[in-house]
């Protein structure tokens, strides 16, 4: 019934159209040719109409009220800062209907709310909040200065031939082209840094030019401003530094050096997700417009590549991992990863896997590409998006580290470990060199953090970060890595940690029965060496994929090395003594530890320590072979919290104190189910007799796992030698193993 | 795919059928008229089929094994207790198959493991565990032995004529007869009470009988033991009454105490649900072998009843309320409530909205009633199960107070507030009077905390109740209600707790913009009344609909009057000063105050107290008209809980010290939305201006909301006449007010 409705509306709008068609030529991101192809297949491919209907219902619900274009004043959730986002946003969709459906309508609001624009702009001051290190006019900060002009530039470019060449001349001349000058020369700090920020205003301006043939503002953005004066020092509002020696600047300049080779954007997913709509909006009215400059293949076609990072940084309900700053539940389903998606499809490969994910998105972007993914959805061409164990390196050169995603099913549950040895991630990184978290399906069973915010919620510091952010989500003692002595990495100096990263030192998905990957941090503590390997392990003694975590720790002095494993759930039971105590104190003074209390606090046992939680009716146990006299800290965040910022979460920290080397062995096993409604549980128990270290030499480190019925597997790592050609021979025990390549496992 | 081999395997099993039709007579709840019915429609009704493949393939897999009758030795959980489970269980359902199937397989299957059992039966001990006050032989109590018999009861039915006369004999001498003498005679404070263990027992007892057609058995099921010994102040494993005065015993007598005539079962949801498959097993059979009882017809048709009482005591998700103590995620997929909603269709009045509740649930009994509805619904009968605002009574007579559920509707959200003011609800009850709870969707905006306990997970206290659930899960303040002096309800005292119960003053949901409910308590402390009334109000100054709460105390002497309220979510804001304090201490010594930690304590400001939270991407404000200098304490379950079995579950208490009489007025007001996805905020903020109490004597109290643009509301409350006839009128401020009926709104 409802679907009758959406297309019978269409078939409306279609007979409506020809008055205008004549109007409408080559514009932004849809040319000619795609205009009249997505006219003629109106009404018959359900996933376009939808995304169109939906649009339609929103401009035609805002253009009930009137245009109102109010002076400037508002922070983020304010009324001035939401009614100019509303503006832009309406304006943007409601050219995307002008020129699809060719009512004039849309057309006339577009063209009056710009004229408006055009009344107030010139005499704008500086919008009056002090906040940013780039203050806009229409906005508190040049950023969303940017995201006005990204969506103006094509309502403009869709009611270019509708307006008279005297409005026009009047638009640009008292509006767009103050408006790009502001963002690029009178904002030079904003404009030509390497940063989502800077390829927002790139993007803006390099936009607003294409459509006004202006080449100059075009070039500018492409290439940067040739001069500016910015202080060698200055820093934007998160602290992050302007100038990097040597920067170039400009939208491809910052193709070049956001993206690894591999795609990965360095500040992370979530900011991936928001940096992809100005590189594909500009990218995709290059391609139509300056096709010479070939902007999908530029650095190998990194602009795809891109999509498939962000794909690939999902769990299994497609949210972003949330690797430095992040918020929880930002998912593929963005409309930035709809545009992203529809393009990558339609200016790469035309994957049939980019279909599946698109038919999950609910949605297409409203122009060729959108209709191409639409219409190879309807012809059934979709596949499943396939998402493998895959390396991303991390800088420019693909040479700062990187992340690794091991991944692995068993009946219903799909497992992905999230392991994190890149470059600091600009001013949004976090302390979290070698920290890892893992997901059975979507849902987080060893968690990262996330950022401390609140975003576009009022009441929690206007929806900016909160001090929080800082005290405690960046901090290394936030995530499920080594802290030592108290101090987060690089001590938690942001230009000490942006000067290095972590290394790789070998991964391996080729095999059936285990993934691995494993790096090396040498910096965050001068002094200490830093080596985690990660494996999922498949077996059967296992009853579901286990991941077993070598943590090698070789220190120059003695130390206090804390392991935390942000586990979600309840605890169910442990093998080992604790004390709960009365009052809840503080575990430390800073760094983090000051927003954590102290439940309990016990003693490792002699032989193994487990510790056993349920989690989503299913049984979790982490398993560790700690030196008798470890300790064993029971947390939970929220002290030091005098507003509620901070989430309520438990964490089990492994202590080793006055120690130089030190081997952290954990197997973190997924186990059985439970039912609240049949109340019947399965294997609440874990499946491993023990784990045992075998041997653990500078050259070599040796574990063996004991399953029930006595079944073992030996996984040895060399420690020095990572070559996947390098032959080693070990005796242990009387036994001899020989191998090639910087690790072997064997099961009997 | 899937489909057409289940439809295949059943077309075998039809052609294997005629050899065994001949064997198979009347039995059970499915007579022979009802076999041939559900043999001739195998294959043709999905529902059913799939129901039917599940179970074969449940018990075929079972079946695989050879069958193993243990020497019983272990407690829940254990190895012997888990096999004499599935035994029964799989005999059960294999007596099905046999019946529908025909296949001899099935029968050879029950009667070689009931062969089994005769053998070992006749010399067993009791089971040699000693935690019951009525041990089982099979099982550590016999509860489960009577679980065992009724399961037992149904299979042997089903190869009742396929067994030699000397078969039956033996099995009828040495098991069934002597099994059935141990439950009743030789266990007359297990079978001669009103609780659901004997219901249980009376079950057992009966549908054996009725196999075995020994009527002395059948009545003694219905109308239990005529001479006991019972001392008088013997007590279950719960420390619940074995004997209550003049009380009747058997099936019958348990049908009539168990249920209020509105079909509410005084533990619970929870525990009605257990209780519901017995009831409905031996009715089932009751009706098709005993006609002339009337079953169905019993008490004003109870047992139908209760099954629309049990769907009403749940969430939009269809989670029931848990009221007592109760299991969170219990809801009507139980295979229980798929059962009695089959019967309560096919034995009631095919009321086609049981038949979306079927259809939700997934699966049907594989009998007639079964066969019935998944025809209906194969025939297109369904329609939706429309759960409305409610009475439900307590008490035999019904006269015991009982629960109210408020609901009501605004667009995507389906609220649903649960008010309690029942009798002590047996040795299950909680010491929860004038409690509520209050839902969005399926989601516990303001939670009921359940029971402490992991049913079926052995490590946490065999999967036993928790000494937590005595220590604070039954505690008043562990409660949306009020607590004086720190003491709980009757001072926590069963015996006295169990001889009252509250009153309903009135409840009224005959209007469209109000539904209310009002009850008064008298004996929870003696010297004070208690008096709450929760109104759901619609109307335009609120963005969805909201609770307004006014909780009237009425003491002889100073008090201290805690009223918590156990949100779910994170503080987003409140506009009231707190304190953090830098250790975490308990906020009290015993009555579950013990068990929290004061994360914050605030002081009212003047006006209103206004406490905002998010949760599940929904906002909520909780607006208290507080007396300035009334404290607040905001604090978090998990003190004193040696054993992390208890959640850290967020608590707001308002509380007013060294008082008589006292005045809560709470409004708690859903609004908003948020969407982590395109990180946008709707009304984060209260629509709320102010609340005041305008009048508040002993024989009324009125309440003002002003909302935005000061809009204003008017409540008035008659605390003393309830009668929906009686003439009011009242001046407040010069204004003349006057109505019929308990209360009035005036909305302008
Ligand atoms: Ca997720
Ligand atoms: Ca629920
Ligand atoms: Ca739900
Ligand atoms: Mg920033
Ligand atoms: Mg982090
Ligand atoms: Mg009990
Ligand atoms: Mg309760």
């Amino acid at each position: 019934m409802k679907n009758s409705i959406i297309i019978f509306l269409l078939f409306n709008f279609l007979s409506l159209q020809g008055q205008h068609n004549e109007k409408i030529t080559d514009s932004g991101s849809i040319i000619k040719k795609g205009i009249e192809n997505i006219q003629s297949h109106l009404g018959k491919v359900p996933l376009f109409d939808a995304s169109l209907q939906q649009v339609k219902e929103e401009v035609d619900e805002e253009m009930k009220r009137e245009i109102r274009v109010p002076v400037p004043k508002d922070l983020a959730g304010g009324y001035t800062h939401e009614r100019h986002k509303k503006n832009y946003a309406t304006a943007q969709k409601a050219g995307v209907l002008y020129k699809i459906l060719g009512e004039e309508k849309y057309a006339e609001y577009i063209k009056e709310m710009l004229l408006q624009y055009a009344k107030i702009y010139p005499d704008l001051p500086l919008h009056p909040a002090e906040r940013s290190y780039a203050r806009g006019k229409i906005f508190w900060q040049s950023l969303n200065d940017s995201n006005w002009l990204v969506a103006m530039s094509q309502a403009y470019d869709s009611i270019y031939e509708y307006l008279s060449e005297d409005e026009r001349n009047y638009l640009e001349k008292d509006l767009f082209l103050p408006y790009a000058n502001f963002l690029s020369i009178g904002n030079p700090k904003f404009f030509n840094r390497i940063h989502n920020h800077s390829t927002w205003g790139n993007a803006a301006v390099g936009m607003i030019g294409l459509v006004m043939k202006n080449d100059e503002l075009v070039n500018r953005a492409l290439y940067g401003l040739k001069e500016t004066n910015i202080p060698e020092n200055a820093r934007d509002d998160d602290g992050g530094l302007i100038l990097q020696e040597g920067q170039k600047a400009g939208f491809l300049a910052n193709i070049e050096e956001a993206f690894s080779p591999s795609g990965y954007y360095t500040e992370g997913p979530y900011y991936q997700r928001y940096a992809m709509y100005p590189f594909m909006m500009f990218a995709k009215e290059l391609e139509n417009k300056r096709p010479e400059i070939g902007i999908f293949s530029y650095k190998d076609g990194v602009l795809i590549k891109a999509v498939y990072a962000l794909l690939n940084l999902t769990d299994a309900d497609g949210d972003f991992f949330p690797l430095n700053d992040a918020q929880k539940g930002m998912s593929l389903l963005n409309q930035s990863v709809v545009i992203a998606v529809d393009a990558a499809y339609y200016y790469g490969d035309q994957d049939p896997g980019l279909l599946s994910v698109a038919e999950r998105q609910g949605k297409v972007s409203l122009d060729d590409a959108g209709m191409a993914v639409a219409m190879a959805i309807e012809q059934g061409k979709a596949e499943e998006f396939k998402k493998q164990s895959i390396d991303l390196t991390d800088g420019p050169q693909g040479n700062k580290g990187g992340v690794t995603v091991l991944r692995s099913e068993k009946a219903d549950d799909v497992f992905s470990l999230v392991f994190k040895y890149t470059s600091q991630g600009d001013s949004h990184g976090h302390y979290d060199k070698l920290s890892f978290s893992f997901y059975n399906d979507g849902e987080e069973v060893i968690q990262d953090y996330g950022f401390a915010r609140f975003v576009n919620i009022e009441p929690k510091n206007g929806g900016g970060y909160l001090k929080e952010n800082t005290s405690w989500a960046k901090q290394s003692i936030a995530h499920n890595t080594i802290t030592q002595n108290e101090k987060s990495h690089f001590n938690g100096d942001f230009d000490t940690g942006n000067k290095y990263h972590s290394e790789k030192y070998f991964s391996d998905f080729t095999k059936d029965n285990i993934q691995v990957v494993s790096a090396i941090e040498e910096n965050a503590y001068p002094g200490t060496k830093l080596h985690r390997t990660l494996a999922l392990l498949t077996n059967d003694i296992f009853q579901k994929p286990v991941v077993l975590d070598i943590f090698r720790i070789d220190g120059e002095t003695e130390n206090q090395y804390d392991l935390p494993f942000y586990y979600s759930g309840q605890i169910i039971a442990t093998n080992f003594e604790y004390e709960t105590p009365d009052e809840l104190n503080k575990l430390g003074t800073g760094n983090g530890y000051q927003h954590l209390w102290t439940e309990a606090k016990g003693i490792a046992p002699g032989g193994n320590t487990r510790f056993n939680w349920s989690y989503n009716n299913r049984f979790y146990t982490l398993t560790q072979a700690l030196k008798s006299n470890d300790s064993i800290i029971l947390a939970r965040i929220g002290a030091s919290d005098p507003k509620f910022n901070l989430r309520r979460d438990p964490v089990y920290i492994a202590r080793k104190k006055n120690t130089k080397n030190a081997l952290f062995i954990s197997i973190l096993e997924p186990h059985g189910s439970y039912s609240p409604v049949t109340e019947l549980g399965s294997n609440s128990f874990s499946q491993i007799e023990e784990i045992k270290v075998i041997l653990d030499i500078d050259a070599y480190t040796g574990i063996e796992i004991t399953g029930l019925q006595e079944k073992k597997i030996v996984f040895i790592l060399s420690n020095e030698e990572s070559s996947s050609s390098a032959k080693h021979q070990v005796k242990i025990k009387e036994k001899e193993f020989s191998w090639e390549g910087p690790y072997t496992i064997i099961t009997k």
